[in-house]
């Protein structure tokens, strides 16, 4: 077994490969082409993508079978973030450091790569030569479900609202759930799938899924307070500044510490009755979110 | 047979209900669903959706099997044109004589409307119970390729791209072709696909729909310079106004008026070889388009 760096480079790679042959063989407007790849290549971690492979690894061989999967999740990621940074939404000039697409670019050539890109994934999954047509469809239908107004896009309307109350535990995870939470239940539940994992496993791994994405959020919310502005790529302090509802602010730093702690374990918990064995990357990568210092 | 202003009010009835339906048993949060809902119901002539139904009807019975792709087909155009008249893009306060999306809630929204209603028309067609698995599959790609990077949104680019250039007949053809032809060509070939029509047949229903295509936009050209602005909702004169590339801005208004018959010829030819009997509606709504005043 390789080492959770190791893993995780290797499966940074492997996306960015298929992401990049995926967008050579192409018939769009240069313009277009060089907005959607700019955003596709600036620098992202790669979770998602990761996740699914890890998810997938757990339960059979030979990840090949999700790599379009996974840069169609990769694909409506990306998409999310060059709208959210748009001047209507969050304005933001920057994201990891570099120039987002809409400063580069323009806003119009931003909003319309964004919705190529999400109309794309769904085209990928249609031409993957290595599923069936049910695998396809329960791909196409959880990625809309987890990307759409029952899912992602829910999520950011309510993270707009809820920027000028202060929200409840309740209310802040819910909107997390949705915002980030879906995307990662769906790397979850989809690379489970596509290994042939069935029924009440995949309820359990939904659970899993479930405080992974919450421990992803309060460890984003913890660096906006201790992180180091250098590796995050983004200045901290800004949520403190907004006076948005985060776990810090709700809970306290330690509070917020100790409510990730609680998480990793019910997460660890569900892992095992999904029937993973004890070197599953997934539980690793799980550690790994919870410590990340970017 | 009903009249084919009839049959235009009959399947504008239908496909408002279906739509109606399909929003009605949601789980979006209500300013979404509210935003989502403003546009879709905001005057549209429901022209793709007809023309899916005469598409179907031509060639089988019962066009319940397609109310769904329909809503999808509906839900693509509309999405299209909630970010078309964003402040980024053309910039518009009124459609159809209503406020736009983003003037009646904000920009943010209207984004993020127009996201949730693309990724919510793949999601619907995988729900669809009367369509198997391999006629979703056709029915998703074919949507993807005609809105995505290849189709639509690469025509969306093209025009912004054009706007300050003069074009020749040949690049404005191929704009049209994508950014209002391929929704056009997917409503007829989807309609006659879920009927059972193949091969050879669905080339010349092709080439049927590039010349239904053209015609509706030399149509469009011809009313900016000679329409009523009551009907259309909107002022007249406008491409006029900025020198934009338009039929008769190219070849005169009369020259206009004779490209649009040479494609009718053209176009009725071809459904002739398509196997369409005489009485299609697909030839009346041809005509139909031809001659519209609104």
């Amino acid at each position: 077994m390789i080492s959770i760096d190791q893993y995780i480079n290797q499966g940074k790679e492997i996306i960015e490969n298929v992401l990049k042959n995926q967008l050579s063989n192409h018939h769009f407007p240069s313009s277009l082409h060089q907005s959607m790849t700019y955003s596709l290549f600036a620098g992202g971690k790669r979770l998602r993508p990761i996740l699914l492979f890890a998810s997938y690894d757990t339960f059979a061989q030979d990840t090949t079978k999700v790599y379009k999967t996974a840069a169609a999740l990769e694909m409506i990621h990306t998409y999310s973030l060059v709208h959210d940074d748009l001047p209507a939404m969050d304005d933001d000039d920057y994201r990891r450091g570099e120039l987002t697409n809409h400063k580069v670019f323009d806003e119009a050539t931003a909003i319309l790569a964004g919705d190529a890109l999400l109309t794309y994934s769904f085209q990928i999954i249609t031409e993957d030569a290595l599923l069936s047509d049910e695998e396809k469809l329960f791909i196409i239908r959880s990625l809309a479900q987890a990307a759409g107004p029952e899912g992602m896009v829910a999520g950011q309307i309510l993270d707009m609202e809820g920027e000028t109350k202060t929200l409840s535990l309740e209310q802040l995870e819910k909107i997390h759930e949705l915002k980030t939470g879906r995307l990662i239940n769906f790397a979850i539940i989809a690379g489970a799938f596509l290994a042939g994992v069935k029924d009440e496993k995949l309820t359990h791994l939904k659970t899993f899924a479930h405080y992974l994405g919450l421990i992803f959020q309060v460890q984003d919310d913890i660096l906006d307070v201790i992180g180091d502005p250098e590796k995050l790529g983004k200045p901290v302090g800004s949520d403190v500044d907004k006076d948005k509802s985060t776990y810090p602010n709700l809970l306290g730093l330690d509070g917020a510490k100790k409510q990730k702690e609680t998480y990793e374990k019910q997460a660890k918990q569900a892992l095992e009755k999904a029937g993973a064995s004890e070197d599953s990357y997934l539980l690793e990568l799980l550690y790994f979110f919870g410590q990340r210092d970017h």
